[in-house]
């Protein structure tokens, strides 16, 4: 990167939010998926001016822009395939609106999750959206990826509760998106096409997301299983009967133990899958969904069915589940998440394809899954240091995605397709379909300086 | 047209599925704006390769093609501005799937909304989104326009229920886009970019759509006021509760009038403003919340707080909703329907400017509101043959929708830009916005023969 340019980053910024400091380009360097590509250099603008003024200078000068919260990514989505700048969103981090009036919160992209969380709370609302890292992760990136969560299942996806942004173009130039309206049919939905966009069209400085009434109750469910096809079954069945539970989770007998291992929280060792089911609503209804849910697990052999009675036991289960994939480090040094989705009524048949898989390639795989949305996040692990073994890994993960796409499914639930998924988007989508992303990418980026080489490959025009 | 261009028409879907009688070309010649702007032909095709053919040859042959239901449409979105091809998609109007164990139903873009409705009220599922119009609109033409309705308030709007579709591009390319899946991260969101882009990127021959259980209860109440400022201060209130109401409608002095005239079912003549409010879910949650809206209702000097008993008179009461706009002409030869949504919060403003508008103007402007989502539909009454009130007409209109847009509102809720909002389009979006959406329009059709002249302008590229 030229000296001047950096002189004229320092400018915008100032000093002290630059820096090239190795430790810094190695930290802002790889993401959840553990891909490695360091950026030149590291950037953290604190207000929508800087931001504007580094894209107008990165797009005369046709050096990558990469924006980055947290870096919990997991497609390899946040790294500097090609150098340039990282652009960490993390001091543009304040809550600006909170209007529950009109139900939504205006953040910046900085925002952490489960902090916007904590002040909503006292206002009896909440923001549904609640992916595994949200202690960690932040709002931009939960838009950029359209993440999920557990409770995404009756609730919906991040695209779901994004009313408006505010962006930064490539070119520098600021838009406005949507606005506080709920209901809006005013041309091209721009909105809705920038969630999901892994930071490959425009840098989010303000998000309008909409925040919901906290319910008045909920019950949890722990159901214990003799087979993970009862379990999945159980799934089917119980989405099939009309019940939408707020989360319906599976893990396998590998996470069980691993979960264990690590919180100790009493989870049956010996279980070949568990289901963690939660309905929420007003609780005179709750007694009814939790019988219908009881008599179907029954009616597919349930080992054990046990409803939680103390916030500390709900808690607990949580715990196990949220810092599950931490726990895996135990078995084995590396592990690869996938992240299909399957139609629901399909889960039993995905299950055995993993299962198939593991046993083809002779790698033990871990079934997670938000089981009644039909999202499967099957963890493949493995040495990283044996390349045998990292070659074996490479075709199970196609295998995985085949199996899902002739299944109806999708390459990606909730990571985004960023770097891992990319060489496989042919396998979900026409080369016509992919020709439009990428002419979408060109009107956005000509310069292609956005995230470049995430989702399509595109050269600049 | 060239003569060569309607004998391959003819022989692309056979001579009894192309018309240019003067009649069928001026009955597909007007929406329910009543602009008119006829096609040079009429063709309806039977199949996805039908339509494939008609529009590789129209691309070639540079001819318009406008995509057309029931041309129930109120943005003036299915006129031929420039003549042409209007494509008549109503002989692909087959249910070709209802899968209630991933819930979603897959349609040809023909099925009229109330046609599926009642195929699927059998199987114990339904589609939330409820156009007024719904006895006769498509669905193609609800997901062109993300049409809302009613229950929307509760539920989301058309955008919110499409999981997949089938698109034939300009080129003639047949696309798939999304899947049964409700859970998805992979790549740019073409489904939701082409949902409300009103047949200007694309003509969808298939459509995924989201279906949902039926609740097993609701309630229906009839609120009648003295004052529109206090039925308005109302629905905030509610909404500000954290309770959401499935509808929340509001229907002023002269509309109860109209629609009284008309179905005779017993509303309130004297009443200044009445809300149609209804709530579902599961029967113990019902009573709660009816009692803390009547309360609200009160403490808003309700006039008359009525829950409705019987089916019977729940239907009556939405009988007179649904049909109050036809209902108009017995006042007025003329109307002119605005589509404006506020912050929720707003309402109270918004119904204040449009009482000023109808003061300033001298012209009788009925409120009908989807008031629980902040979306207006004001009424603006005239008589078309008189120049000079046309012209304040159209004044009224600029100020209605320069009213909203400073109130943090949109230009349509529901209805879409069409050829109507079109000129209005840069109050809403700054010019580096609406030229995002030109873009995107060049990318899917180079030479804009879909829909030319809708929600932006282009030249061919």
């Amino acid at each position: 990167m030229k000296e001047a340019v950096i002189r004229e980053l320092e400018r915008i910024v100032g000093r002290d939010n630059v820096t090239r400091r190795k430790e810094e380009l190695m930290g802002h360097g790889y993401d959840a998926t553990l891909k490695e590509y360091q950026p030149e250099i590291v950037v953290l603008p604190k207000s929508t001016d800087e931001v504007a003024s580094i894209l107008k200078l990165a797009n005369r000068e046709k050096v990558p822009v990469i924006s980055r919260g947290a870096g919990t990514n997991l497609s390899g989505g946040t790294v500097a395939l090609t150098g340039g700048i990282v652009l960490s969103m993390t001091k543009m981090n304040r809550i600006l609106e909170i209007d529950t009036k009109n139900a939504v919160a205006v953040v910046e992209p900085g925002v952490v999750n489960a902090d916007l969380q904590e002040v909503l709370e006292p206002t009896g609302y909440y923001f549904r959206p609640d992916p595994a890292s949200m202690k960690a992760c932040t709002m931009g990136g939960n838009v950029a990826e359209c993440s999920g969560g557990p409770r995404c299942l009756k609730y919906g996806v991040t695209r779901d509760y994004v009313r408006g942004l505010e962006v930064v173009l490539a070119s520098g130039e600021v838009i406005q998106t949507g606005s506080k309206n709920k209901r809006a049919a005013d041309g091209l939905d721009l909105t809705k096409l920038l969630v999901g966009s892994e930071g490959t069209l425009g840098v989010f400085t303000k998000i309008i997301l909409e925040i919901s009434p906290i319910s008045e109750s909920k019950k949890t469910m722990l159901c214990v299983f003799g087979s993970i096809d009862d379990a999945s079954k159980t799934v089917a069945h119980i989405i099939g009967s009309g019940i939408i539970p707020t989360t319906l989770e599976l893990m396998d007998n590998l996470l069980i133990n691993c979960a264990e291992d690590h919180t100790g929280v009493g989870l049956p060792r010996d279980a070949a899958a568990i289901l963690l089911i939660e309905v929420d609503g007003y609780l005179e209804d709750l007694s009814d969904q939790v019988k219908t849910i009881g008599q179907i697990c029954e009616s597919n052999n349930v080992k054990d069915f046990t409803i939680a009675t103390s916030a500390d036991q709900v808690n607990k289960l949580w715990l196990a589940r949220r810092t599950v994939i931490g726990a895996l480090a135990r078995k084995r040094p590396s592990y690869s998440m996938q992240d299909v989705t399957v139609p629901r009524s399909k889960m039993p048949s995905m299950v055995a394809e993993v299962v198939q898989v593991s046993k083809k390639y002779d790698l033990p795989i871990g079934v997670l899954a938000h089981a009644g949305d039909g999202n499967l996040h099957p963890l493949v692990l493995f040495d990283e240091r044996d390349k045998e073994e990292v070659d074996k890994v490479h075709h199970a993960e196609i295998d995985i995605c085949k199996s899902a796409l002739e299944l109806g499914g999708t390459l990606s639930g909730e990571h985004g397709i960023g770097t891992l998924k990319r060489p496989y988007l042919d396998l979900e989508f026409s080369q016509d379909a992919i020709d439009l992303m990428k002419g979408i990418k060109r009107v956005f980026d000509p310069n292609n300086i956005l995230n470049p080489g995430k989702i399509v490959e595109v050269d600049a025009s």
